[in-house]
């Protein structure tokens, strides 16, 4: 099978039909935009895994998504999608380059949950954008943006309650959304450790890809603590 | 009078009135949040009368604004207002900040006008906002949002139409707005070629701050030649 595309964290290639992806999940980790690189062990297993686990329960519960099946312990099949380049944040509390970018402090709870975008375009560093230039550069349809935004929260909605039941609170997470063929708008790429943050219920430690940003140690620990929780049912 | 803030191109004072201010519009040029500075030989007197009849002529069009009269070449008497922390920029035309963060053209037409915020923080270099970060930080209510998204797109169509009339194209302005004691949501600050970008119909020549910022020379004819136009009526 072709390889199509080799990313930060994982490889595409064609699929077993047309109109499908096998998505193979690395090892590598990256982090302020490909300025700090590393290996985390392990983690393409739990990335697939907990991303394969996630989309089942979001398509049992309605969401449509691109996931096909889990192919190997690495791998995943997925359907083709054009990728719409939009970074979806959604966040329930401040974090990150949010926290900074607005000078609040890190785990302020907002009252509602922000939908945010970023052009996805790493030359130009995923710039924060916004839904008139979303619409004025053609990136999507209006349609579109109010389709993504929707599902986006009832994305949130559902990995809120998922996590509650495993002891861990969601903070925010990134989704990316393609069309397919015929133009419907599903929910692509992976949902894991390292596009979300997740802090443990009670403790507030820190359960994500943050561990590696930010050198706290424990990185492999976290993201296999994740994957037990994720895989084993509530708790 | 009590000086009350020196700002970057303006001293405000308290007026005359309770619920008045006096602002005073000085030759001092900055850019590139205040990295670089200069003065520009009359451009006090420029931004000053500019502003002046620009809210006189939106004021006559059903605009609210701060404005109450010019007490001299440098001072306009304005309404004191509570300043929303926002900077409303209206976009006619890909150019600056845009054009660079979204690697667009300098010119590129856009087929409708933009509204973007920035909250009005130099400390963090005004970074790019969207509504939901707006309401969620408490800078604007959903309402005021709405209404000075209105206002704004009025004010872009009124100043189109001034501004073309003298051989001269809108491309982008910031505007910033404020709550009188009521709440009332008015225009406030200033309207200049310090905070427009105006280019010559036909030759495309920038006629506003881009000569200062981009070191393109005749900056004080550039001003002096907008404000011909501006106070000499239609061509
Ligand atoms: N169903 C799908 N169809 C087509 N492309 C997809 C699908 N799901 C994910 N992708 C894309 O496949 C790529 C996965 O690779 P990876 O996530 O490693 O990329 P990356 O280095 O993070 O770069 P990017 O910033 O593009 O995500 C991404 O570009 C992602 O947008
Ligand atoms: N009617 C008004 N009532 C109260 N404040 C006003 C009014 N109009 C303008 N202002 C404020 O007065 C100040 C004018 O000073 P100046 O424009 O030089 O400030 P600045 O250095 O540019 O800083 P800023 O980034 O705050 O604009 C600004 O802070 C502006 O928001
Ligand atoms: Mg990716
Ligand atoms: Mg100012």
């Amino acid at each position: 099978m072709e390889k199509l595309y080799e990313g930060k964290a994982k490889i595409v290639y064609t699929g077993p039909e047309v109109g499908t992806y096998r998505v193979y999940y690395k090892d590598d980790a990256t982090a302020f935009n490909g300025q700090k690189r590393a290996q985390i062990g392990g983690k393409g297993v739990v990335n697939n895994r907990v991303s394969s686990t996630l989309f089942r329960y979001l398509e049992a519960h309605g969401v449509p998504t691109h996931f096909l099946g889990e192919l190997s312990e690495r791998e995943m099949l997925v359907r083709q999608v054009e990728i719409i380049p939009l970074e979806v944040i959604i966040r329930n509390r401040a974090a990150g380059s949010f926290a900074k970018r607005y000078g609040v402090a890190e785990g302020t709870p907002l009252a509602k949950p922000l939908v945010e975008f970023s052009l996805k375009n790493d030359a130009l560093g995923d710039p924060l954008i916004y839904d008139d230039a979303v619409l004025a550069l053609g990136l999507a349809s209006a349609n579109e943006l109010s389709r993504i935004k929707e599902l986006a929260l009832q994305v949130n909605e559902l990995l809120k309650a998922f996590f509650s039941q495993r002891g861990l609170e969601v903070i925010d997470f990134k989704l990316e959304f393609g069309r397919l063929p015929g133009g419907t708008v599903v929910l692509a790429d992976e949902i894991s450790p390292d596009t979300m943050r997740l802090w443990e219920v009670g403790t507030g430690e820190k359960m994500d890809k943050d561990r590696f940003r930010r050198d706290l140690g424990g990185v492999e620990e976290a993201y296999q603590e994740v994957l037990r929780r994720v895989t084993g049912g509530p708790a």
